[in-house]
């Protein structure tokens, strides 16, 4: 028998940007009783959540949930609107940006990818203006759809989603714009219907807090018409049968029951709580972060200060220190989980998760982690980044805490 | 907020085919904390549940473990093997195989459906000589697959699929064989290396106990060739790129680590049976079902002796009787949940679930809610089918409890 | 390394009169992470709780919480009001009578110990003109208390509560007033106020359908003015500082915040259900069960038609069979748990116990369960008592299903 | 509805000396099924949990398990070996001590009350040759017991048994030894048979890890003889029947089954982590805490340092500082419970609990939320406690992480 309860005496910090600490309020909804996916009770779940979850992607239009994690909910954006050949315009802002992009290419499309040169490519946001003027360029409107990822999970950068439909609405280009919020959804501010997004694409395992199982796609109606004319083959992704029986709160073939009722209760967590205190919390627990990397005289992957990620921190180390030896000694030492480098970054940097269901001590208890963990691999450090931390936390006083005694 | 907790005092009695009532060793399991993907413990549990899923599918070769729900896994099935415009023949076993043939029309498949003609072929398994002359007829081999479901989930009829195996072979036609045992894993025996299935779909929620949420595709050295010139396009189900990751324990995007759990627990509970325990239990449950409904004087929606379902009984209603009224007062009587009739058979006849985490009383329950309510319906009964399923299970003695204390 | 998942597949039938099984929504609500049993988040919970059980109980009187089992329960109601010597009045209804004479002995006190002569004093409810007789003759009043159990757990016979409080007052006896109603709480209408007891002693694992571990006094104005008197020893169970305390929500000692949550949840669950719907499923169900012990020609232990309980059943044998026998029989066979016979009807009588988290189902299936078991065990019926069982069932409608979809 | 998930976003930390935080996988034993009491599979949870316990407590004698909290085992050690009128005494080490010092007033003995004067006396632990030196003067053996607490939860102090063992003999007094341990069980090396006490008095939410409702009585042969002269009356703590009943694994009254189940999943952890581990865990953080108090410029409420508890660190205020102030204070901005002052010591100092479930980050968090606290109540700290604390930790390398993975 495998032996599940891995860890030593004490919790476990999982501190990587996703999937994130499933609370203990979640973990008890998920273990309602399996009920009948075609009986009344469940339709009563399916429309709550339905609806919840338009107010967390700030949509008045359909949000489709897919019983499938946030990979697949890529492929259904790209499937259900576009046709074999169609050219893309990706914008390479990290990892998995890349791998959208590859993706669009196992698909059979044409993506085109934009960005900055080499690894400093990873370290700020989208550039609208480089989109602009490829849209302006593309004067026969070949590009079928614009895709960029608001929250670069692997980079700890977040783009500017409203400069870029500026962008495409000043060049006047008609291509389809989509949105991969895998990461942000719940931590950082997000408006599919204001930004003018025709898909986003998002998951559970992030802000939302859940285990990873659950993948979104916010719809545009003008997404939902290129649907009728997109070649692409799809089944299992296609929205329209999925919109279609939403409307009575099922599902055309078995929804995840369990991991739905871990949904109800996260919305219920989030807008109990209001979306802008969720968005202050993230900004506060990054910004204190920061103060910690600042501190320890290393860098930040983001270089852009507008740019810096709610949700995670990258940290850079310096040349010479492989940051994977640095992550598996604190993960010995001290129980604590960070992300590794991915890609063009790999054994440059790690990476600080502070998204979900984290407070002040949890951060401070993962910033002593990595403070001892450096310490002990030799890194050198100017001063001490869990003092800074505090200084910025005591500092800046939290949104009032939520009084359930009243 | 949404009321989770929807039953009234007592134990609501799930006895649907699926969804089946998910163990409370399950839910404990799954409410382990999330730990890092990409982390040594997870591998740990990957390579586990690897291991021990392919013991329930009596294979040697493959399982790929997809974050999705069943659907999925046959489109997986599917595009990972053919091309568009390929032929495929499929067979009419109910509806759960229509809906697999609508998929793979959706998908640019070329589907032909065999089968016995009107409602009555829905009482019967697949008629393996009708599939061995479609295939002789096939002299250019332009069918590339054969589609079959082992246990179809509509009607309660189990085909045998070592004589569809052996039609192919006699008919000597090089076409994959595919089967959908989503409904009979774990229920039924199953022997995907023996009988020769290139690929073998199934699904979490039914014989696994499982809530719905994870998928699996048995895979063939066969299958995996014909995927290498399979031009269906694929990228979140792409066979290759997750088989070579699985070697380490790890899935190449975020699995559904807490349903992960769950298979472990699922694969404990199943192997510490035994397989054949298993399977014996299911068809004691299955034939004193079959004694009740006998003794009440209906129809089973299976007439082949040969091929009734230990996963669920189809019971059909005498005419002028709709189903789903009595369904409707059964649940709203007795807490008790009951299969609808789909497709061609809805509102003619409703399915008892008796699989997965199933026992003696837990059946007997069912038993009891339905002749209530068949009673209170006005369905006229000819004997007590309660009795007679009692008569049954006390006269064939179970497989020896289980002893805890030893 | 012990294995804690005793049972075999499916679900073990827990029938014994307590403890009742405990819903799985009480389950998650012990599942509440542990607070501060000083803090604010404390007090609240403990101000609900002690303001519900109060509904409960039918009181308006202070409602004293132990943490610990039903036994100490006794031992504070006669320690907190008793001096040693003390004459007590006491009623052998059964088994659990008898245990709290002998713990009356155990304290100094002296119990005088009235009933009806030998076994068949056991299959009726207290006789209150025989107190009122002994009450009469008790010119000096040197009985302190009287001592009566409500629902006697060892037969399944309820005691008019009320029939004995007038006794009393017709004999105008000072007596304290104490009644064990451990099985009886939120089973059977019970009415501290309006029936005049002094104290009254419950327990958890019952009715309240929680695990044991919590029991409980309700105590009134003559109570807490005889306690100041009182010369027993006491500390753990002292009233008054516990009273006292929990005028703020708190407790002098630790309190078991689990069982708390827990009990939270369950008054949710009964006053949500609302008591008079409590009481008539618990009727109905118990009149099922008459039926079916009726139908199989045995005899009920209760032979009072006016005192048989809804809380358990208890079933004589036939001579020569020996009562354990047959339920370990059951209990290896269908994985059922009955109560065993106590006492003076050790070996004579088993008790099905229908209390609690019960519902039609789930009496069904342990009847099925029973009438299997005595089949096997070679005990002649004369009809099937799961067939008469469904047929009251049947006739017999249930209150209106809560509805939690509205 | 009372609503129970009283905290904000992120996780609460409980850092008080108990109730500790309750692991997860404590919790999920609490919820596995309950079961017959009488029946076999308890049996074996029984004699597990009552040969595991035996363990922890270094002893091969009975240890009784009691459904109730703490307090109850106090009065069982009592009420079992001693008569009315019996003098005792007793030793003030802190606010535990008095409380049980008066709950041997309210049962009618008389204790003695050795300390030093004044609050000084709460800083040390016992003074073992001043109960020598009261023995050798109790030439007539009048003294019936002498009662002292191992680890002072009001102090952070604790004593040292072994010597008071010694000043008993030295002494040549045949009084019983009783000691509280109800805070120091599995987090300080406790030996009650090699320190020849008499009674070990211990409770569950400590170091075991549980919730409160659990409590123990080692008892040595010479206990139990004693608890045949004993007067006192009792019947809910009388050892003799637990103890013959528990040889076949059972209990007289109704155990609390769900908190044996959590009880043998804690013994699963704490003797596979080792107790030795378990000590040095212990020693670990708490040095840690006490450098970071040092640093703060504070005192330690222990001002002996051979008496410096594992289990939590009692830290003085400077005059004029209202220790609970700057507790709530905490609790409001951080979310992190303290353990507040009690009796002589109230306002005066505050309380950090490092027990049980505890480990390095987790400590670091809750120095971060003191040391952000301290500063915004305006309390003058001469450096950082947190960066001490960090220090120490990563010079004292902890005990090998454990593999689950191997």
């Amino acid at each position: 028998m495998l032996k599940l309860d891995f860890h030593p005496a004490g919790r476990h910090f999982l501190q990587i940007p996703g999937p994130s600490p499933v609370p203990d309020r979640i973990l008890r909804a998920m273990s309602y009783p399996t009920i009948d996916h075609r009986g009344p009770e469940f339709a009563a779940l399916g429309l709550a959540v339905l609806d919840g979850i338009k107010k967390v992607f700030k949509t008045t239009q359909p949000v489709v949930i897919y019983p499938a994690s946030g990979t697949g909910a890529w492929e259904a954006a790209l499937t259900n609107t576009l046709s074999p050949g169609d050219a893309v315009l990706m914008y390479e802002t990290g990892h998995f940006a890349t791998l959208w992009k590859r993706m669009a290419e196992s698909l059979g499309l044409k993506p085109e990818f934009l960005g900055l040169p080499g690894v400093e490519g990873w370290r700020r946001g989208v550039q609208a203006d480089m989109i602009e003027a490829r849209l302006r360029a593309d004067a026969d409107h070949e590009i079928k759809a614009v895709c960029v990822v608001h929250n670069e999970t692997s980079t700890g950068v977040t783009s500017d989603i409203a400069a870029v439909r500026r962008a495409i609405d000043a060049a006047g280009h008609p291509a389809l714009f989509m949105v991969d919020t895998i990461s942000g959804l719940a931590c950082a501010d997000y408006r599919h219907d204001e930004w003018g997004v025709d898909v986003t694409v998002s998951g559970s395992q992030k802000g939302l807090m859940l285990p990873p199982g659950i993948s979104f796609n916010a719809v545009s109606r003008k997404a939902l018409e290129a649907s009728r004319a997109a070649k692409l083959p799809r089944a299992f992704w296609n929205w329209v049968e999925i919109v279609e029986m939403n409307r009575q709160g099922y599902w055309p073939y078995t929804p995840n029951t369990n991991l739905l009722y871990g949904l109800s209760e996260a919305l219920d967590m989030i807008l109990g709580e209001g979306l802008d205190n969720v968005f202050a919390r993230h900004q506060r627990l990054a910004a204190a972060c920061r103060a910690a990397v600042q501190a320890w005289g290393l860098e930040t992957q983001c270089v852009d200060p507008a740019a810096h990620s709610p949700v995670l921190t990258g940290v850079v180390m310096p040349a010479g220190v492989d940051a994977d030896a640095v992550r598996k000694l604190i993960y010995e030492h001290f129980d604590l989980s960070l992300g590794t480098g991915l890609g063009k970054v790999k054994g440059r940097m790690f990476r600080i998760g502070h998204l979900g269901d984290c407070n002040d001590l949890t951060l401070m208890a993962a910033l002593a982690g990595c403070e001892m963990g450096l310490r002990l691999a030799g890194v050198p450090l100017r001063a001490s980044g869990v003092g800074a931390a505090m200084d910025y936390l005591a500092q800046h006083e939290s949104a009032p805490r939520l009084k359930a005694v009243a």
